[in-house]
C-alpha cells in the first residue's frame, strides 16, 4: 500500500460508498481487509461497495455503472449472475447443501476434474485457494519427509503465514520457505546446491503474475531448469494455477506451458465464484494426501460443487476459453496501440484473457493509477496494482467501448503531460 | 481411527453408498476426507452419501430415511432446506455473489454480531472456521508480540497444521502450542510459569467438547483460573465457539459460562450452512487485526453473509434456542432413563442442544459404536465419537421417535450381554 499516493478526495460520485465505509470501519478493522481495500486501488476514485453484477457489469451503491475486469479478482469465468451455474446451485441448496455426510456430486466432480487436468489423478476440495496451496505444501513435505519450499518472490499463493507477506517476525511461518528470483534459473540452481538433501517442493505459478508489477512469461531455460533441479534432487513441483485456472489451457495452464506438475491447484473461476478450492495429485501421492487429517465443515458441501459441474459444462459447450482468449487479444492490442499513439511506452503483459498494462519508466505506478482512475470515470473497471481479467460476460461492444475510453484518457495524460 | 473395531460387512441397506464410495476411492484420497470418512462413524452401519436433506431429515442415495443428530456437523440451525434463509441466498446470488468490492451487507452482518455478541467490537468474515482460529491466533502473536499458544489438549480448533493432531514431524507447526489438561487448573498454571513472557494467548472452547470422550464442564476454579493467568501475563483469551455457538446463549457461549474473551472464533451454524466463518474482537485488538494482510478470494461473497443476516433474524423470531435447549434436555433426560433400565450406566454429557452419550467403562467406545449402530439401523444418525447437534428442524415427535428406538435398542443390547 506503500506505493500509492496520498488518498485523494472521493470523488461525489461514491458518496454512498464512502458512507458506507465509514459504517464499515466502525465495526470491520481497516474497514474493508485484503485485496479489496480501498487503498489497493485508488482511494476515492473506486466505488467501495457493488449492488449487484450481470454479465460484465457491475453496479456500485451510487447506481454507477462499470465495465468490470476484475471478475470477482478472477472468479467470474461467465460472468456474474450467469443463470445454469445459478439454477445447479439452487437444485443442490434447495435440496440440502451441507449435509452431514457429502453427496454424490462430489465424487462426479472429482472423476470430471480428474478426467480433465492433464496428469492428474485425484482431487480434494478446499473452500478457500489457501487452503489448496497450503495442503500441497502439506503432501508434499509428508511424501518428500523434507521442509523446505522454494517460491518466487512477489508470487501469490494466499494469505498464510506461510506464504504471505506480512512482516511480524512473531508470525514468522516461513523458516523453511525460500524465495528466488522468479526466471532466475542459476539462482534457483544455486538454492537447490545451498538447501540440497532438504527441498519438498517448488511452488510456482505457470507464469508470473505478482501485484504491483507487469506479468512475466517464463524463458526459454526456466521451466526446463525447475523440471531438471526438481528431479535430481527429488523434490515435488507444485503449481498453483488458481488464478489463471481455464483462462489459459482447458487441461491445465501447465498444459500450455510445458509444465508436469506433482501437484496441482485450482480454485476460483472453478465454480464461477462460488466458493470451492482444488488440489489435484499424480497417483504416486495420493497414499500420502490421504495419510493425515484434511477436513473443514464446509468443504464437502454440494452446492459449490454442483455448480462447478455446470461451469465446466457451460466452458465447454461455449468454448469459453476461445471467447476469453481472442477478446483478450483485443484489449491487449488495441491498449497498445492507444497508448503508443498518445506517445506513452507501455507494456501490456500477461496472457490474452489476463492482461495487464504498465506504464515504462513508472516504478511507483503513478501513470498506473492515474490511468485507471480516469478509465473509471469513463465507467471501465481496471485494477492499477493487480492483473485484469475476461470473462464471457465480456463482449465485442464492451471491449470496444473500454478501448475508446482509453483513446480518451491516452489521450488527456498527452496532453497534460 | 484406530479405536474402531475392523469394519463390518456393509449392510446391504446401503449398497450405493458403497458403489459411490467406490468410485470416490479412485479418485479422492480415502474416498471421503477427514471427519466425514466412513471411519469415523461405524464403517458399513452408515450411509456414506446423502441425497438430500429436509428438516432434521436426511435421505441417503439408498433413498434411507433419518432422523439426523449431525445438522451437518453443527451448521444446520434451523434444518436443512429451510426456506427464508434459502431465500436470502438466493437472492443475493442472483443479483451477484461474489463482486469485485463487497456488498453492504457485510457492514450490516459486522453491525449485527457486533451489536449481539457480548463484548466484542469488530468483526472480519472467512470462509472456515479454521480461518477464524488461526487469525485470532496471528492477531493475538501480533498484539502481545509472544509466539505461544495454550490449548487443551482433544481441544479441536481446526484442521491446520498449528493444532491438528498429524504426526509428521516434518508437518510440526506445534513447536510454540503448548497442551494442557482441560479443567487442570494447578496444570495450567504450572505451564504459565514455565512459559512466562511468552504466552500469547490461551485458546479455549466455551466447554470441553473433544471428539471420542464425553463433554465436560468447566470446574468451579477453572476459568476463574484462567482469567487470572491471562490478566497476570498480558496473555490474551481466545474463544473458540465454531462448534456452540447460538446453541448455548444468543450473545456468545462465552457469556452462560462466565467469561470475558478478548477474541471469539464462530461459524458453523451462523448461516444455517453457508460457509462462513467469523473473528470477533474487543476494541483494543482493532489494530493489531488490521495491521497485516488478512484476505481470501471469497470471503467477501454476499450470498453466505445474506443468509447469516437471515438466519440470525430466524433464529430470534423463534426463539431457536430455547427450542433446541427444550428439546435437547427431554433427548438427554430420556436417554438416561432408557439406558438406566436396560442397566446400562451412561455419560450423557454436554449442553442441551449438543448432547453426546457415552458408556462408562467403555475406552474403546465399543458400547457406543454398537448402540449408534444399531439406532442408525432404526433410522436415527447418532455419532458414537463426536457429539451430536439439535436443530429447530427437530420437533417433539422426532425426540419421542429417538428415545423410542433407544429404549429398543438398549433392550437388544441388555439382552445380547
Amino acid at each position: 500500500m506503500s506505493r500509492l499516493r496520498a488518498p485523494a478526495e472521493p470523488d461525489p460520485r461514491f458518496q454512498k460508498s464512502v458512507e458506507w465505509f465509514r459504517r464499515a470501519e466502525a465495526v470491520i478493522p481497516g474497514g474493508i481487509y485484503g485485496s479489496k481495500s480501498p487503498g489497493f486501488v485508488v482511494p476515492g476514485s473506486f466505488p467501495y461497495y457493488f449492488d449487484r453484477g450481470e454479465g460484465c457489469r457491475l453496479y456500485d451503491v451510487d447506481g454507477n455503472e462499470f465495465i468490470d475486469y476484475m471478475c470477482g479478482y478472477g472468479s467470474q469465468i461467465l460472468g456474474y449472475g450467469y443463470e445454469p451455474v445459478l439454477k445447479a446451485g439452487f437444485d443442490r441448496m434447495t435440496r440440502g447443501d451441507l449435509l452431514t455426510s457429502p453427496s454424490p456430486v462430489m465424487v462426479e466432480l472429482a472423476e470430471k476434474v480428474v478426467s480433465r487436468i492433464r496428469g492428474m489423478e485425484w482431487a480434494v476440495f478446499t473452500k478457500n485457494g489457501t487452503d489448496a496451496t497450503t495442503l500441497a505444501v502439506s503432501v508434499a513435505r509428508v511424501e518428500t519427509d523434507k521442509p523446505v519450499i522454494l517460491m518466487a518472490k512477489g508470487a501469490y499463493h494466499g494469505a498464510a503465514n506461510w506464504c504471505s507477506s506480512n512482516e511480524y517476525p512473531v508470525l514468522d511461518d516461513r523458516r523453511d520457505v525460500v524465495e528466488f528470483v522468479y526466471n532466475d534459473a542459476a539462482g534457483l540452481e544455486q538454492l537447490f546446491a545451498t538447501h540440497a538433501g532438504q527441498i519438498a517442493a517448488v511452488i510456482l505459478t505457470p507464469y508470473h503474475h505478482p501485484a504491483f508489477a507487469a506479468s512475466q512469461m517464463p524463458k526459454e531455460d526456466f521451466h526446463p531448469t525447475v523440471h531438471r533441479l526438481c528431479k535430481q534432487e527429488g523434490s515435488l513441483l507444485i503449481m498453483d494455477d488458481i488464478r489463471a485456472n481455464f483462462r489459459v489451457h482447458n487441461e491445465g495452464s501447465h498444459v500450455a506451458f510445458g509444465l508436469e506438475p506433482d501437484l496441482i491447484c485450482m480454485g476460483k473461476s472453478i465454480a464461477n465464484g462460488s466458493p470451492l478450492g482444488v488440489l489435484l495429485g499424480t497417483g504416486e501421492l495420493k497414499k500420502a494426501a490421504s495419510s493425515f487429517f484434511i477436513t473443514g465443515t464446509f468443504w464437502t458441501a454440494g452446492a459449490p460443487m454442483s455448480m462447478a459441474m455446470a461451469c465446466l459444462e457451460e466452458m465447454d459447450r461455449l468454448d469459453v476459453l476461445s471467447h476469453v482468449n481472442s477478446l483478450g487479444t483485443v484489449l491487449k492490442d488495441g491498449l497498445r496501440a492507444s497508448a503508443e499513439d498518445a506517445g506513452f511506452a507501455v507494456t501490456v503483459s500477461g496472457t490474452p484473457a489476463i492482461p495487464f498494462l504498465t506504464f515504462d519508466d513508472d516504478p511507483d505506478l503513478y501513470l498506473n493509477q492515474a490511468f485507471c482512475a480516469r478509465m473509471a470515470r469513463r465507467g471501465i473497471y481496471l485494477h492499477p496494482h493487480h492483473n485484469w481479467f475476461i470473462s464471457y460476460g465480456h463482449k465485442d461492444g464492451d471491449i470496444q467501448q473500454t478501448l475508446d475510453a482509453s483513446r480518451n484518457v491516452f489521450g488527456e495524460m498527452a496532453a497534460e503531460r
